[in-house]
């Protein structure tokens, strides 16, 4: 395997790893590929780029990291449409300096996470420059159950769900988060999921995409918010409830349903991850935060503003 | 719309600019796109990605141009299959000193070129950082006729025919090149196209490409190649015939069918587009090319080696 001597070597090596797959009639090495989609009704497609110095830092993000990343944001995207993925593609721009090894495991790592969900690695575009090192991985999926779940039909009324904890991603859940894939299947199983989003930007910011895409308002309680361990131990001056409401990159679900259905979801969790109701929807002009003391607060994008 | 301003306000702008569609249930603004999939049985997936300094330089080349190849080299690939495009995906690091008037006529090059080929945007990552223009591009198309067409199937005894002329696409050709998707779906009515590959690394090299995976051999008639005027206008000491063969990025199509066929369609070409016979394929030990003086010499990827 050589990436100096041009693509052609990674390429072939990076086929020899791939198995045949039923649903995968042309895999790696023709001009496109070629697919079989379970439902031709809802195919979803999501595209992600992670980029050096902006995405992850090298030395400090190792190249298994960010293969598995360049996937994982990918497949968070297609859980929080409550769909399956099946495929992907990665174009990617190596660096000549990073060498071999480095290319090899951050395919290594990319597939690693690809096997786990079962995603076959179809194509891709391998280039080699003097540049910082950019991947972009196109995932596709089929909707599931009930179909695709939006941005865009909260309800007022609705419970604001969450899984898992937020904040202080940094620290290290930005590179071994797993996405929730499972997780949204089962809730779209048990429930009717009426919006959801996966938080990428902060908790508050992928909210506020939420209530704009569905037109509503929301009233956040500030007690409820999951803060992670990472948050709570964070020492720079912020709070832990800022890092969770604006850090972003936590990958979990966020979701709304309604109150009959929130309340049995709380009752009776259908995934093994920690379920919190963290707020309402109400109608589009309301958006809050209310605080320890009580008091309500404007949301943001990046939290709250504060009232002087 | 503004680049500065974060990557927001350009996905609105962006969203603003492309209609809906009836394919496309769920298009750019959440998670994953939705599309109905015209045949579920072959799906087709191309991905390719153009980086500043390797595949164009600013301002050689204008943000239109860019943003117009970005999407055509992905056409043809597609086309290479005798496959239709349906959908695209781009995901991008724009480069903040660019600004947003550079950033507005990507797109617009991209999409003008996307509406000639009836390929509706769907989805996309839009990424702004200090480092040089990067773009990947997604296309997802469907299988037409009897089915794609791979690299792998040609057979002993075909002509090897080609679209179009070669070499001294870095004059212009490379930017406005014409993806050969009507050629291809014209081809595709008219024989049984066995191999086909659209020409990006080089005449020889894609010739190589269709032997390596089919396991054949090829005799290639130099005096038979199509030689475009901007290789013969070529003044750096190389012959026209060895741009024709190595220069690459003609995106022309390189296709192999009976004899029968082959003398068929020079006979009555079904494609608007230069049609000509350039070799046969032959068992899979010989693969040279025969000079203008009745010479055998050994093919390589970048035309053929002197024999001394």
């Amino acid at each position: 395997m050589s990436i100096d001597g041009g693509e052609f070597d990674y390429i072939n090596w990076i086929r020899g790893q791939t198995r045949s797959h039923d649903a995968v009639p042309l895999g790696i090495g023709d001009d496109a590929a070629a697919v079989r989609i379970p439902s031709a009704d809802d195919c979803l497609v999501a595209v992600d780029m992670l980029m050096e110095g902006t995405h992850f830092t090298i030395p400090a993000a190792s190249a298994e990291q960010i293969g598995r990343k360049a996937l994982a944001v990918n497949l968070s995207d297609i859980a929080a449409m409550a769909g399956r993925p099946t495929f992907a593609l990665v174009s990617v721009a190596l660096n000549r300096r990073h060498g071999n090894e480095f290319a090899q495991k951050l395919f290594v790592g990319l597939k690693q996470l690809a096997d786990e969900f079962d995603v076959a690695l179809i194509g891709g575009d391998t280039n080699i420059w003097d540049g910082p090192l950019v991947i972009s991985v196109t995932v596709m999926g089929e909707a599931t159950g009930s179909g695709s779940v939006t941005r865009s039909d909260a309800q007022i009324g609705d419970w604001i769900l969450a899984t898992g904890r937020f904040g202080g991603s940094l620290v290290g859940k930005q590179f071994t988060f797993q996405p929730r894939v499972r997780e949204a299947l089962e809730l779209q199983h048990a429930v009717s999921l009426h919006a959801m989003i996966d938080v990428s930007d902060g908790l508050a910011a992928d909210l506020l995409h939420i209530l704009d895409e569905s037109k509503v308002g929301a009233i956040l309680n500030a007690d409820a918010i999951p803060i992670s361990d990472a948050a709570r131990m964070a020492d720079d001056g912020r709070s832990p409830l800022a890092h969770a409401l604006a850090d972003g990159e936590d990958f979990e679900l966020l979701f709304t349903v309604t109150a009959d259905e929130g309340r049995r979801l709380i009752d009776n969790p259908p995934v093994a991850v920690e379920l919190t109701k963290i707020g309402e929807i109400v109608e589009a002009r309301t958006r809050v935060l209310i605080d320890e003391a009580g008091q309500q607060l404007p949301l943001t994008r990046t939290g709250w503003e504060h009232s002087f």
